[in-house]
C-alpha cells in the first residue's frame, strides 16, 4: 500500500473515531444543550452522500469511514432529542 | 464534469458547512459545557491528515474542504477554552 495511502487511512480513523468521546460525554451526562441540532442533521446528511459516494468509486474505506461516522452521529442525534 | 464527482461536492459542502451552526451557537450563547473537547482535538487531528493528504494526492477539493472545516473547527475550540 502506497504511504500516502496510509495517511488517508490515518485521517479517516481520526475524523471517524473523534465522535466516540461525544456520543460518550452526551450519554454520560444526559445533557446535550451545547450540542447543535443543524450541525448534526447536515453533517448526517453530507456523511451519506460520502456513503454512497464511496460506493459509486468502490471504495470500501469511504464507504467503512462515513458508515461508522454515521453510526456515531445518530447516537448524538438520539441523546440530543432525549436529553434536550 | 462526471455526474459522482458532482456528489462527492455536495457531501464535502455538507460537511464542511454543518460546523457553521455550531460555530455560531457556541459563540452567541457562550456555553460550551456539552461540547466534547476531545473529540474536536482529534477531530482536528484528523482534518489536518486529511489536508495534508489532500495536497499529497493534488486534489482541491480535499485541500479547500478539510481547509475550510479546520477553521471552523478552531473557532469552536477557541469558543470551548473561553467559555467553558
Amino acid at each position: 500500500m502506497p504511504k500516502i495511502e496510509i495517511l488517508g487511512l490515518v485521517a479517516a480513523l481520526l475524523t471517524t473515531t473523534s465522535f466516540i468521546p461525544q456520543v460518550y460525554k452526551a450519554w454520560k451526562e444526559k445533557s446535550t444543550k451545547d450540542i447543535s441540532l443543524s450541525m448534526y442533521l447536515i453533517f448526517l446528511a453530507g456523511l451519506i452522500l460520502w456513503a454512497i459516494y464511496g460506493f459509486a468509486i468502490g471504495s470500501l474505506s469511504v464507504m467503512v469511514a462515513n458508515g461508522v461516522t454515521i453510526l456515531l452521529v445518530i447516537a448524538i442525534l438520539v441523546a440530543k432529542f432525549k436529553f434536550k
